[in-house]
């Protein structure tokens, strides 16, 4: 059977989609949004639904000893796997799609598959990862960092969350291993290739009016925390000329970030200022200090670092006219990837087969295809985010979207599956 | 004997002064700095030793029913009074200067009077007002207020503290008589006119570096409370060109203010925005709402509402480039008081002849003087304050210079008696 004929008979259920999405939306504990952290009894209940689904489905289905679930579906040779997956748990009052959606799309991809009774030639593992987010214990992609060999045992002792619990403490208490964290590692050659669908979490697709992203890249991130001293004194009696006003400084170094990264050699660059506070922060007192973040954001690893060095010494010179004291710490420096070029053109193959508008883009957030890719080739599908949100309760795609970018993956997958083949 | 001879054997003694400013310093709450409140045991404490420090000067001395304390030293004919004095309560963790340097100075200046054996021909009044600081009840100058009429016993049964308890109860609890608030008002036939000398709380005698200011006017202050509220997003996920980041679009009011008040035709215009609040308040987020507040203090209120009406109309156009909504709401809007120019000319004609380098300037802070000026001419003299430091434990005035004001002070206050006299 042609690859247009089988997919043509594989439509994804918006019903299916929306019950899954719905189900999760149920382990949550109380209050706005979804609050789902990594190492939890309710991240554990939904990894617990993806994997009794997939059973269900026939698949074999296990949880490695770091928390990451795993559903086979064999293939025709002994050949390296096709896998597709994202993560289940969510930041603090975050949304219901991150990571979700991404899974769901997995879980749905498999009844399709199940449902028109597809042979493929390369096993299909469909994936939930464990610990995706950040916000617990401060690193990101937990559970694709130790399955791919970014992360090791050091790291599970090292993290601890706000109550000083170890990322190793939390996985005991759920009933992981830690201390089996070296069985979970993934062998390139046991791989051909790894994708994920998730929510773009920012607005290009929407104001594009297109329903599919395929990435290109994803963005590196160096953070800088910036102190100023000025010198706090009487609003009323202190002229103008005689100030060394912390918030002027900082609102010129907002100013000059955003206008840095507006310049036109600058496409893609990204930088934010997210957090900023003043001391001592009463109406009729000049700001004596300013504590600030700055988070410069680039495909382009060399374009990023001059950004931010860049950006130190404009900042430097605008506080030494203020006579205002500048102290910068980079608290966190991550490079950016580069999709395998080769699954990226099989997706926009697959986009355009299925007549379905696309775009390139390049990711701004990381995810555990990141870490995926120091095993395999990767790719990712986006689907929009409504309004750009994410990380809180607004955050919505509709299902849709999931639907089509559903069809978008699975139809990729299985041009690499035939690809082999010919 | 002329005013030359007879200043010229009153020297204000730096150890009596330095006496009672630590004498001061010891009536205050623990931790960091003083912190005397308006109407408390403290503030009554401290007002029962300028009390009894001029009744053992021979002074007739009363406390007011709204807890003002006055001293009074007999002239020689039934003229009108002569006044000087200030406050003595403070702000939570504030300093030892500001108020009672003014305080001290009366009471080095009767010492000096009764010393010399001087018989003056109107009476003097040494005044030590009541609550001056809005600290506790959120208005400024409350004794000042009362003796004046701006305000009246509505006022003591509306404003209250952090604990409920308005300032009549507050009061009571001290044995003062709100009741007979009406007893306290200074009837201007009464009054030829009042001096106060008082801390900078600026830097402007400091950098000039002359010892003492001559305040021509008292500023105004139009008080703004700014909400703008962008969109919350990744900040990674968002591209430039498609944020409303609501710390960009402050960080552009910030400097707006700044510049405005910089312009030429804006000298003695200040504008300082002291408290600035960003939400969500993380790293990798855009911020969506940012809420600040405007502070423009001029001596012409005329330039102080157009600043202020300027600033609103540039701060619309920019938020709405940005895509970002503004809210504000005006919560002060004081108009500047200028004080008696013959006073004034007084007061710098004394430095002169006490070789004393002075220069003229408007006081950026309020002063109970702005509320006596409703009753009588009045004056003020500056001393420095080391780096513009007020309202915090940093606050410093060295005894030399309290000592030089107090002669100035003083001279003045002999030459206005001898004016009448001629």
């Amino acid at each position: 059977m042609s690859l247009d004929n089988l997919t043509r008979s594989m439509r994804p259920s918006v019903a299916r989609i929306a019950a899954d999405l719905d189900h999760f939306a149920t382990l949550t504990e109380p209050g706005s949004g979804i609050t789902r952290l990594a190492f939890t009894d309710l991240e554990r209940l939904a990894h617990g639904y993806f994997g009794s689904t997939m059973s269900d489905l026939g698949l074999s289905v296990h949880t490695d000893s770091v928390g990451n679930t795993i559903a086979e579906m064999p293939g025709q040779d002994d050949a390296p796997a096709l896998g597709l997956g994202s993560h289940l748990d969510s930041v603090p009052a975050g949304g219901r799609f991150d990571g979700v959606a991404g899974v769901v799309a997995a879980m749905e991809a498999a009844r399709l598959l199940r449902d028109a009774d597809i042979q493929t030639r390369h096993p299909f593992r469909f994936v939930a990862f464990a610990a995706e987010e950040g916000a617990r214990f401060g690193q990101a992609c937990n559970g694709s960092r130790m399955v791919s060999g970014v992360a090791d045992a050091s790291d599970l002792r090292r993290l601890v969350d706000a109550d000083g619990v170890t990322i190793a403490a939390a996985m005991r208490r759920v009933g992981l291993d830690p201390d089996g964290w070296l069985d979970a590692r993934w062998s390139p050659s046991d791989w051909k290739a790894f994708l994920e669908l998730h929510i773009e979490q920012g607005s290009v697709l929407e104001h594009a009016g297109v329903p599919v992203g395929v990435v290109d890249a994803i963005s590196g991130s160096t953070r800088l925390f910036i102190e100023l001293s000025g010198r706090a004194s009487h609003s009323g009696g202190t002229p103008m000329d005689q100030r060394a006003d912390a918030l002027a400084a900082a609102s010129e170094l907002v100013l000059t970030a955003e206008s840095l990264a507006g310049e036109t050699q600058h496409e893609g660059t990204r930088a934010t200022v997210g957090k900023l506070d003043v001391q001592p922060g009463s109406i009729t007192t000049i700001p004596g200090v300013v504590r600030l973040t700055l988070d410069v954001r680039d495909v382009d690893w060399s374009r990023q670092r001059r950004t931010a060095e860049k950006f130190l010494a404009l900042a430097e010179r605008a506080c030494q006219r203020r006579n205002v004291e500048m102290k910068s710490t980079m608290i966190a420096d991550a490079s950016p990837v580069a999709l395998s070029v080769p699954v990226r053109e099989v997706i926009a193959q697959a986009a355009e087969k299925e007549g379905t508008p696309y775009r390139l883009l390049a990711s701004g957030a990381s995810h555990d295809t990141q870490m995926i890719s120091h095993v395999t080739q990767t790719g990712m599908v986006f689907v929009p985010s409504r309004d750009g949100i994410s990380h809180a309760p607004e955050e919505w795609t509709s299902t849709e979207d999931i639907a089509t970018g559903t069809r978008v993956l699975l139809r990729a997958l299985l041009a690499l599956d035939k690809q082999a083949a010919e």
